[in-house]
């Protein structure tokens, strides 16, 4: 941590802290235990609790506990409506999980993560429960991968150099360069196929998704059980619809920025 | 502002200002814009945002603007993933979407407003592109309805003396007195249906969603254009569907809380 950075605000830094420390394991926490998950004092602790309570972003609970409110929402909503595409996204998806029955989800990059920001899960679906704002390592990922090849050389050398490919599967590639190969593909066919090299059993095609200057900045994917699909299907019958539903996406992004909504 | 308070961390409340300053409006801003918006000094906003950079919320952008970045969804899936119910809700809502063929929609209340969590749009919906974090007004609509009859009496008079019912529409109940008795209702049959009160043509039905130890936590509704769906089919086809969906979420969010997951 820069502490001897005069613009670094550290009591922010330690906010975040704080709110991290909540999860699906940690829903309520107490001050002492918030402050063995985040290793800072219990009196620092209790301020940034208490001023989060101030703010309405957290509230007390049973038992001494304090647990995080709807408003923490607001927080990931500033970063979602600020990003175009992602606001006409969600019925071209639903359209295209019908029409290919399986699931799809658009993501970003968060390197070294892709984070999920819509996702339409196929009618049948009861296993796959991946929601928005999850995380998932980008390099074994067919969003992941559409990503990647994206990037600048630079920020391409950066991301490979900090992150360690790990083997999650037989097929997964783990040596850089050949991720810088097939890399180099996808970004040449303007598609990526994955089979099994995160988890066995699931194949996945992604495309990118475009603003309206033309960059990159959202992948699009159909995923599904590959007792289902080939990936000869999903390259021949799968990633033409993507490429579709992604230019759909795009070219309405343009548009009107007008919401209709319903309660 | 409670200036006073010594438990009160100024420069988090700051924080979350300058977080909550970029929008669709705004979704890149400089120094002296997010100084404009917030009515924040631009040395603090410049050190806010340099503090949220290094942390990496936000990153520097052309023409010396701001932008938030992805991780910015770390703080709101934080709140998500320790809510129960929420992570095991959209297969069933997806399946529930199918077989009503209107859109379905998961909401908490954070008052006055009620926050969706979670979407599914009917196949054919083109113009409804409400999306998770998205909020509304509660008193008029169906979602809010069923969480407002859950307040403890002290909770909904706190709502009803801070909250200006207003005249969306022709038929909304304005009035406090008109609205406790809607509750009141709404509480006794388990269910809330709304006719245009928000807005003019769009019908909505709504019930609870419990947590594992019986409290009611969320709503659940489907939300429907009033030329395709009349107020008795939704209360006599859909309401016992909605009611079905709801109970097992809650019976479902009991057990594992394992995730399954494909990229």
């Amino acid at each position: 941590m820069p502490r001897d950075d005069p613009d670094y605000i550290e009591s922010v830094s330690k906010a975040f802290q704080v709110i991290e420390a909540f999860s699906a394991e940690h829903p309520a926490l107490t001050i002492s235990e918030a402050s063995a998950l985040t290793g800072l004092t219990r009196p620092t602790v209790r301020r940034i609790l208490l001023t989060l309570v101030r703010l309405g972003f957290a509230s007390p609970a049973e038992n001494k506990t304090f647990v995080l409110t709807p408003q923490m929402m607001r927080l990931g909503y500033a970063y979602l409506s600020s990003t175009p595409v992602w606001d006409h996204a969600m019925p071209y998806m639903r359209d295209l999980a019908d029409s290919v029955r399986e699931s799809v989800s658009l993501a970003v990059l968060d390197a070294p993560d892709i984070v999920y920001v819509a996702r339409v899960p196929a009618a049948r679906s009861m296993t796959i429960t991946l929601t928005v704002g999850a995380r998932l390592p980008a390099y074994p990922t067919s969003l992941g991968r559409v990503l990647l090849a994206s990037l600048s050389p630079q920020a391409l050398d950066e991301y490979l150099a900090s992150t360690e490919l790990r083997r999650l599967t037989p097929t997964t590639i783990c040596d850089p360069d050949e991720l810088r190969e097939e890399l180099a593909r996808v970004r040449k066919q303007g598609f990526a196929i994955i089979d099994g090299e995160r988890e066995e059993g699931v194949r996945s095609a992604a495309v990118p998704v475009h603003d309206h200057q033309g960059r990159p900045i959202m992948a699009l994917n159909v995923s599904a059980n590959a007792a289902r699909v080939t990936v000869q299907s999903l390259e021949e019958e799968v990633v033409p619809q993507l490429l579709r539903t992604a230019e759909t996406i795009s070219s309405h992004s343009r548009f009107s920025r007008h919401h209709t909504a319903s309660g």
